[in-house]
């Protein structure tokens, strides 16, 4: 069941303890994208300048990535560059070019506007209100967003989410869009702002599952190394809606079987983890679905009792 | 099957950003001896002075705790006072009179010596190693420590965990001991210390037990509300020893089985999350061994896939 993912593809420029990489591909369109591509058949929306080299568009369309709503337009693509603190849980951005993406009006292609599934990466609210209302029948639309958002465009953010399924966040986003500290009371909140599913991400902690009739927890994957963290938030929301994409379900019909959304969320913890092993998207140059599955067979492994 | 707790047994004075007791019973042996009575018949072995009030001599003799170790002399009973943060992830010690603790030199009861588990709290690492010797044919036997201890006293902690079947710490202690940041290295690097088994406490974020064939995680309960954290940590050791002993688990003449491990880590974390939910050592007034039952069921619940 095929999957529309909006927002950015970028260049990145990433220091973290074990090395520098000035540029290299990056933006949320381009993690969900891979990690998704895994589960489901992916088309992509977004802009780049003429400056997007063709090896990047070859690992994308490698992928098995529609890209035909990825737009190419005069300019330079979208540039952010940030350094991670030594233990990694801290981040400060270097640089932010918008370049090409400060114009960005997504638009469509017709064989995207029927496709069941959406995922809006973390963009401005309006953007994603626009790209779910040229969706045909679409099933399952969920997305993310950020502080900013939260902060300073907060009623057109909660108009935006009014309308989705799900709402995948951090958990000082959570705070923050609630107003509330304790989890159980911010989620509460949050489920009564429109989408019936929450998840909460906690990077090194794992992630919450959330639904009125009860939540799922899974801890962080211990990972040996953690080379880049950079698109792990946008990887795990790969995974989660590749896998019920992939799943074909439907929550128009009856509600998501709650062990389909569990294990959306392994997946989702699976590819993250994944996604911190290497720079950027190095990781999905030689990951195979089969690593995956004995990875998400570890996650049963260790939390099972 | 019984059980020896030496520890601690005090007055604390805490404040929370939903009160303040300026005394009240608290000490690691105390928290861990309640805890681990829902399990197993429990002896303490600690020290007060001729103000300890028969109020808490009574709730302790009220859960079945055997106190015939609990040592009086003239003075005045171990003190601590600490202030947590609004977050309470922080707390700051205001004050700490060893009093009476300060010339404690545990001596144990002739019935207790041959007791076969032992759960030596955080105390000298001397008296835990002078504890460990007074036992005759200790099944298993293990303890927490402290970051003092950890940087100070390092070379008498060493000689003293090397005698342990587990250690219980948590992560900031773990990464403290191990010089490593990642946690998988740590677990490694503490195993090789002599503790066949490891317990990393991670507070909110739950724990990992670590064993050289394989570890195991559990996110921590999300409590409605914490209203003090004090003795968190002794109420998990408390329910991990507590279930073990009460198995009657015996790693001499077997590796305990991975399962016993798992679900004493489940009933650790159950306790430690009760023992949140009141000021001191309230929760245990009231307590019931079905409520704990209960919440193992909700970890079961809200961790399988």
């Amino acid at each position: 069941m095929s999957l529309v993912v909006v927002g950015s593809v970028a260049y990145d420029g990433v220091e973290t303890p074990h090395g520098k990489v000035d540029r290299m591909l990056g933006g949320a369109a381009t993690y969900i994208a891979l990690s998704a591509s895994y589960f489901t058949p992916v088309n992509v929306v977004a802009v780049v300048g003429d400056d997007f080299a063709q090896e990047d568009v070859d690992l994308l369309a490698g992928r098995g990535i529609d890209l035909a709503g990825l737009e190419r337009v005069p300019g330079k693509t979208f540039f952010w560059a940030g350094v991670y603190s030594a233990d990694m849980n801290d981040r400060t951005t270097l640089r932010t070019d918008l370049n090409v993406f400060a114009d960005f009006q997504p638009k469509l292609p017709a064989a995207y506007k029927s496709q069941p599934y959406l995922l809006l990466g973390n963009i401005q609210p309006e953007l994603q209100r626009s790209v779910r209302a040229q969706m045909n029948g679409v099933r399952l639309v969920g997305g993310d967003t950020m502080n900013y958002w939260i902060n300073d465009h907060r009623e057109n953010l909660l108009k935006t989410i009014a309308e989705w399924d799900f709402l995948l966040i951090n958990d000082t986003e959570a705070r923050l869009l609630s107003g509330e500290n304790n989890l159980r009371r911010a989620a509460e909140k949050i489920l009564a702002m429109g989408p019936h599913t929450l998840v909460i991400k906690r990077g090194e902690y794992g992630a919450i599952l959330w639904r009125e009739d009860g939540h799922f927890m899974v801890p962080g994957y211990l990972l040996q190394e953690v080379f880049d963290p950079t698109g792990a938030g946008d990887c795990f929301a790969g995974g989660f809606i590749g896998y019920l994409a992939g799943q074909g379900v439907n929550p128009r019909n009856d509600q998501i079987p709650h062990k389909d959304l569990r294990r959306a969320v392994i997946y989702g913890s699976v590819m993250g983890s994944f996604c911190c092993e290497k720079f950027g998207v190095d990781r999905f140059r030689t990951l195979t679905r089969s690593e995956i599955d004995a990875r998400y067979q570890e996650f049963k492994n260790f939390t099972d009792f």
